[in-house]
């Protein structure tokens, strides 16, 4: 059937999805959620189908999402051959996994190939982590899922060993550990290159933060120039087409805030893998605002990061940390930027919490190389200077320039929130102190977030400031000033 | 937050979606998926959060879905509080469900208010259904959604007894048994206030071929008066807002052809209970193309719904009958009807397949109601015309009028299907002969579908035909011929 296409500027977020008017969609005999090919010359895309019943896709048009329209190069009112495409094989895996039944090498490639595809609606894809949720994968699933999203997708092969990672499980405002601990591990001789996120629900990821300092989308080519030249790089890992099935399966975790635990590890020990890391830290931060709520939780998570690493034949050590309170003072990128420099540079003002716990991830690491002494080393370096050396040369080779912490630009507008009362700091909200942050413009201003005064066991007197908003903008200012008012995130006893 | 609604003219198909501007998002710090609370005058919904990074909904507008513009009455342009909300506690529930927790009382009755009310996703049904599917509900369980899926919708209150229902699980073209059963059973005397679905994706349900001959759409009111006239009723059950859950579950079913087995039972029981029925006849054909594909299968979910019928108090039989093929000669609504009356009126060309299992199935009827001979009695009553006359008095009191067979009018394009070879027919596909019917304008096109000629075991001869496609379209007829002359669906050998 031949259909003119109408551009609806409509995103899906990733699905490919076209809007058939009802009348052409019975002629082809076709439901809401079935599949079509649409062909525009040599092109050609298979789609979802959702069908229009009003106005906006009259009879002889079909409508486009941004998506498909970028896939197939579509203009508006370009002629596309429509025809019926037969759903996607890995359907039928989802249902048998579904079903309690092992998945295979070549089922858990069909999946993660359509997926990385978007050949998926977000209605399957959320079959698909139920099935892994309540069927929980066996190791051998999660080690083919792991293989499989990490061939379906690019990777950086480097003629280096040892080659070392880290991974921080997120849920911790602040806890920009990557950007103290990668100068301090290339500054003493060994290769890491570091890639890491952006946030979702967070105020800052480590790749915002990084990119007030320095730029971090850069291609793996360029990439593995820049470790070859330093040791070391702090790259957003979104540009870069590593593993790319996993984003798509955490957007639909999020309203059950579903963790389907295999996806979990094999999502991270994808990105890991894929830019052939051999000795890996993973920092479990354990809290009950963190995403690992307790320690027995905890616990199992390590065992199971232990066997997949054995079974990948990768050097895995696991640190359970408190999550119960931001770690740093500044949460935002700019304020968390500032606090890194600050530390690198030595300055009174750093924040000591990162400081310290930095030390003892490097410490690990050091060990898990067979290099003794690594907590007194890692200071070393960083008192040294070398540490901060190596970072301006990482930012460098990321066509950053040196910059003084003083002269990172905080937002303008800035409220200090106070206690009401005096007494100890008994408990810090890490979700309301998110909240506050984002409100004020964090991530997408760096400028704004906030900064901390106290942490848990602090001494505070009734009108002494807790925190610092900071925002860019005078109307995300007053929301997010508001909302303090109403919400601390402190409690103080 | 006050922004104008811009009316999108998008339908979602059920749940409530609104779209904010990415900027406006940031500042109340949501997400997709997440919840919002729009408030106009008096009126308050709460609804999901999609997000727009493209023109369609610019910075201060929200952009509203169909269903969401009538819940509150809105008009383009409208201003509108939107203020954050919290997500529904249903959600936790499912996520219990998924984790292999039992649902209390409290806990399903959540999930089904939440979902009569649109308050989940299409993505948080499909986990409820993965939850359900993968975490079989206990019969406790099942017996609680049913009855909460009835409580919250209609309910019809008849002061008689018996009440006499039935429901034959689809997947059968054809098939068109309600409307001989009914007129029977009310003949013989007895209460049967039978509520049929449309098609979804048959060529015809039976409320669909009933309004070739009456009107099938009645508020609840009039639907009792029918039944105290005439003792029975056909009448579309999806305008009746009786156990109105279910339609939804369905929806998100289909991408995997998921019949999560709890909900299968609770749904059709449910639209049991909600109309009052005592005496109840489960028809489950079983056969390769049928909804359910085999004996085993069939004879377990016989057990359930025995099991099911005991605890709800109702006398329950289930039938389990030959799925293999289409029953009947006529697919599509008025040629399904056409079929219905030549069998009420013992016109010779009446389908003697239909006849027989029609006959069959009120003999279970009247055994169940502790009538002896009730085989013969049922066919005395079409014999004496007091079932035909029993009908006409139906579809009088559903302001239809009394038609000639002939007269019913069949689609003006048509084509015959014949046999490539001689033989005995093996075998019919029901998918294939539904979508034929589907594709010449079944069922929105009541004329259109196809007339069989031939059944498993007839003797074919090279070139005699097998069907004949009617239409009342030119450009669908083409359609439907062109796609029957690949795919007959006929197996001769």
């Amino acid at each position: 059937m031949k259909l003119r296409a109408k551009d609806l500027d409509i995103s899906s977020g990733g699905p490919l999805i076209a809007v058939l008017n009802g009348k052409d969609a019975a002629l082809l005999d076709l439901h809401v959620m079935d599949r079509i090919k649409i062909k525009k010359g040599a092109k050609i895309e298979t789609v979802v189908v959702d069908i229009a019943q009003g106005k906006i896709v009259p009879q002889g048009k079909v409508g486009i999402f941004e998506e498909v329209i970028g896939s197939l190069k579509l203009r508006n009112n370009d002629e596309v051959e429509i025809s019926i495409a037969r759903k996607p094989l890995s359907l039928d895996y989802i249902k048998k996994k579904l079903d309690g039944i092992k998945l295979s090498k070549k089922e858990i490639d069909q999946i993660v190939w359509d997926i990385v595809h978007n050949k998926l609606s977000q209605v399957e894809l959320a079959y698909f982590v139920a099935a892994c949720y309540t069927n929980v994968m066996s190791t051998e699933e999660t080690i083919l899922l792991t293989k499989s999203m990490v061939e379906h997708g690019d990777m950086l092969k480097l003629k280096r060993y040892p080659v070392i990672d880290k991974h921080s499980i997120g849920g911790i405002p602040g806890n920009r550990t990557t950007l103290v601990i990668v100068p301090i591990i290339a500054a003493a001789g060994f290769t890491m290159p570091k890639t890491s996120s952006r946030s979702i629900t967070s105020p800052a990821g480590t790749a915002d933060t990084m990119e007030v300092l320095a730029n971090v989308v850069f291609p793996i080519k360029k990439m593995k120039e820049i470790i070859m030249k330093t040791n070391g790089c702090i790259i957003w890992g979104g540009a870069l087409n590593l593993a790319p099935a996993d984003d798509k399966i955490i957007a639909v975790e999020r309203p059950l805030e579903i963790d389907a635990e295999s996806q979990l590890l094999a999502s991270i020990m994808a990105k890991k893998h894929s830019v052939s890391s051999t000795h890996i830290l993973i920092d479990i931060p354990s809290g009950k605002d963190a995403k690992v709520k307790n320690k027995i939780e905890a616990l199992r998570l390590k065992k199971e990061f232990e066997k997949i690493g054995k079974r990948l034949k990768k050097h895995v050590r696991v640190l359970i940390t408190d999550g119960s309170q931001p770690i740093g003072n500044g949460i935002g990128p700019a304020l968390e930027a500032r606090d890194v420099l600050w530390l690198l540079k030595r300055d009174p003002r750093r924040p000591v919490d990162l400081e310290k716990k930095c030390l003892v991830m490097c410490s690990e690491i050091f060990d898990l190389l067979g290099v003794k002494g690594g907590y007194k080393k890692a200071l070393d370096i960083l008192n040294s200077g070398n540490a901060y050396r190596k970072m301006v040369e990482i930012i460098k080779a990321q066509n950053g320039r040196e910059v003084a912490a003083e002269d990172i630009k905080i937002g303008k507008y800035s409220f200090d929130a106070v206690s009401a009362k005096s007494g100890r700091v008994i408990d810090i909200d890490n979700i309301i102190i998110s909240r506050i942050a984002r409100i004020a413009g964090a991530p997408h201003d760096k400028g704004s977030g906030l900064y901390l005064y106290k942490h848990i066991g602090d001494q505070v007197r009734k009108g002494d400031k807790l925190f610092t908003i900071y925002s860019e903008s005078e109307h995300e200012f007053e929301y997010a000033r508001d909302f303090a008012k109403k919400n601390k995130g402190f409690l103080v006893r």
